[in-house]
């Protein structure tokens, strides 16, 4: 297996990056990881990994997308970027994935560009692992897609569907509707459009209608469908309430604890280490034709590790080939965009 | 000052609501509160309020809105509900303020019905106080308002504003329009063209842009704006995300702790006492004609005591006066819709 790392993506990179994947090769002896980025700054960083040195190699490239641009316009101006030569390394059939904690709209735009789709796929969407009381869940789209239409919203139902059953482990997974009520009238044309495509769908039976914000935590469904305004929203207001609660917890737990202020502070670490999101791996754009996956910014090596394990399960899993299996047995035909 | 109260709306209603009602007439000398419901359940409920009875009206009617009606059915089918009896105190002016804890679509629907709108409003919107690490902010909407245009959005800006100034007491506060990344060109048309208002606007100087899901408790503005189906929705994620943090820890903490346990235990009570929604006040609807308060649904007797305390602020600041005049010297026009 062979994916391609943007090596120069990412508030830290290239340093927790390569060593991230250095850890990977390590963890996973089929693992042969491009490192796509500029050869002065990356090479000397591998000085230490001598024991998989064979197993990681350098695609050098000159430019950066950076954080403040526009993704549109940086893609093109800058021909040479480490995104644009991971995409085009995976267009070109060299790698079967691509990682990225760099621009994330300049990773989609990237594969848009290339209009890299699964047979069958209106759009991609990305998807996200949430945490909840039950388990896992994915929640999709966090915000490839801003203005999706409902036939766009049920693709992500069925993508969501089959990782949720093959990467989570859920047997039958259920999936919900992101909505702002549980009864069936509520909210905006395009929840209405999206439910009434669902029940007309092989998904019928899976599909329990619509979920509120306060249900995505309690595991009440195993995938959350909605667009990718409301879904980047949501994950994003996730990470800052869980910030907020971990805060005004330390504060209260200092006040209050008398001798065992230091164990106190360590649940919160722990608590901390299991759900920040620096640590976890990376979202799949799930619907391309390869396999693309975007970390967050801020991710350190430990993130970029379970980022690359996760491009390397999904491919084991054979996501791809069943999704376009399932899109090809529902209600939305595959060329009408 | 008079405050119609919905005696029978609300999860547990009609016991906690009187209850809430005798407690708010005790701190407050100036309240008169009129107890919407059916006299028989709610008459027998005020036999320890001897000393504030005076003070407390009731005003019987047959019906109740229940949670599961579609709002605009049930305020046609039944014309002898409480929320409709509320709303017609306020049309007649025989009461300055209306409180509910029930179906919030019917009370919305009520006021929309009776297009009992301020001045130059041309949708009213659901206004929360969101906590944060800079103290308290407003959020709107968050649900009177699934698809509004651009002047919804910014008038919005205006309301939150003014309320933010004289009821939390920021000095110039600062507007944010929520949004998924903070550069100009991000997210959807409604943003853009809502963000363009803003910067031709008398608030021009306030209006920080787009702000980000993380950034809401963080506090960095005072007033978040956006459309009623994704402020629904995020502010139902956040009490989610909240109830899992704090089971999480507890959890933690339980197994960390040693002989400290019931201390850990009593921070965490501090922390959801504190920031629990059900002990919060109500969100006013911004926009009204009077003063209209909406309570969550399983609000208990403090939540409906600040609910009514959250009434009498809002009256003795004048919002409305000044809401008048603020959006007369806008940039949006009063009737267009």
């Amino acid at each position: 297996m062979r994916i391609a790392l943007d090596a120069m993506g990412g508030d830290h990179a290239p340093g927790p990056i390569v060593a991230g994947a250095i850890r990977a090769a390590q963890a996973d002896p089929e693992l042969r990881i491009v490192l796509v980025g500029d050869q002065a700054q990356v090479e000397p960083l591998l000085s230490g990994a001598s024991a998989v040195r064979d197993r990681l190699e350098l695609f050098h490239c000159t430019q950066v997308v950076t954080m403040e641009e526009s993704p549109v316009v940086a893609l093109r101006k800058k021909p040479d970027n480490s995104i644009s030569r991971c995409w085009q390394q995976l267009a070109e059939r060299k790698v079967d994935a691509i990682v990225s904690a760099g621009h994330t709209g300049a990773m989609v735009a990237g594969g848009f560009r290339l209009k890299l789709f699964l047979k069958g796929v209106r759009r991609p969407g990305i998807a996200t692992i949430m945490p909840t009381l039950q388990g896992e869940s994915i929640l999709l789209d966090i915000g490839a897609n801003v203005n999706p239409k409902p036939e766009h919203l049920y693709q992500y139902g069925v993508m969501g569907n089959i990782f949720a059953k093959h990467i989570l482990k859920h047997d039958r997974p259920k999936i919900g509707l992101l909505n702002i009520g549980s009864e069936e009238e509520k909210g905006h044309d395009l929840a209405k459009d999206t439910a009434a495509l669902f029940k007309k769908s092989p998904l019928r039976d899976q599909f329990m209608g619509n979920v509120e914000g306060r249900d995505i935590n309690k595991g009440i469904c195993d995938v959350i469908v909605t667009d990718g305004f409301v879904g980047n929203v949501v994950l994003k207001m996730s990470e800052g309430v869980f910030e907020f609660v971990m805060k005004m917890t330390a504060k209260e737990l200092m006040a209050t604890l008398q001798n065992e202020k230091q164990l106190g502070q360590q649940a919160l670490q722990n608590i901390i280490k299991r759900y920040d999101y620096h640590e976890t791996g990376g979202a799949p754009l799930l619907g391309i034709d390869g396999i693309c996956i975007i970390c967050h910014g801020s991710s350190g090596e430990r993130a970029i590790e379970n980022a690359l394990g996760m491009a390397a399960r999904y491919a084991r899993a054979r996501l791809n080939e069943r999704i376009v299996k399932e899109l090809a047995a529902g209600p939305v035909a595959a060329d009408k965009d």
